[in-house]
């Protein structure tokens, strides 16, 4: 179920995200998928994602700067409220209309230095799962260590955000 | 009291954040200031810092991506926290030892997309004053519109992560 990640079902139109975008080439084009679907109980599936951020993204030498680490946790938090989104109305993932979700609120808590050059595992559960709003919660965690805790509160995209032809 | 930003005095070995750094050439280079120093009350002094993000950073096309509003904050903050230590000891600024922040938590509240090609206004307030936590928070505006509202918990950086020459 992991062949195709939730940000590149996006339409092509919405796919510029710096985030997460498949074409925005200087952008971090974070992939998340499902990771577990349970199918008794949709909120409580899980959603992964793993990066491991270029160097450039220095907060103090040797550590993953925090504005990176929160951009990480909104796009994983948008993406994967899309998957849901998608789950919960059981249509197929990608077909129109889309349903592309913006951050409404995101919360993010440094519980540990993060540090560099350490491939980075983002995992998703859902608090809440309504037709417009999705709130996903968040570890990043690097060795093992969960290093950020986030809550993204995602939002359906409002059709005055749709790029005019 | 202006003619050197909160993040250009930070040592060169804590100079090499993404977000603020002046040794990090692909990054921000996020230049926070004074913008109101309040004698009679020094929490009630405020911070300003302006920039125009790259068109990379994009959400959706037109829209700044939520992930550098974020990080945009995050830096302000931080910065903001530095300058509020020092002025709050009396000291001044970029003295030895350093009072380099770094963030515990971070909450973004997206109000309204942020339009791209724009100057951006960050104004930062003070509602906590401590030796070692300061919280800021932050308004970012785009033609003189609050696009969002984000809150800063800064902690004085643990020796843990300086550097190690």
């Amino acid at each position: 179920m992991n062949t195709i990640a939730f940000q590149d079902h996006y339409p092509e139109e919405l796919s510029h995200c710096y985030g997460c975008g498949k074409n925005n080439p200087d952008g971090h084009q974070l992939k998340s998928y499902w990771q577990h679907i349970d199918e008794a109980n949709l909120n409580a599936s899980t959603t992964i994602a793993h990066c491991i951020p270029d160097m450039k993204y220095t907060a103090i030498p040797g550590f993953v700067y925090g504005g990176m680490l929160a951009s990480l946790i909104d796009c994983h938090g948008t993406g994967s409220a899309s998957g849901m989104a998608y789950l919960a109305q059981n249509r197929e993932i990608g077909s129109l209309p889309p349903m592309r979700f913006v951050t409404g609120a995101l919360n993010v808590n440094y519980l540990a230095p993060t540090p560099q050059g350490v491939e980075l595992t983002l995992i998703g559960r859902f608090s809440e799962v309504k037709e417009r709003k999705i709130i996903v919660e968040i570890t990043l965690s690097a060795n093992d260590i969960v290093c950020v805790k986030g809550q993204v509160i995602a939002v359906l995209m409002p059709d005055s955000m749709t790029p005019k032809a």
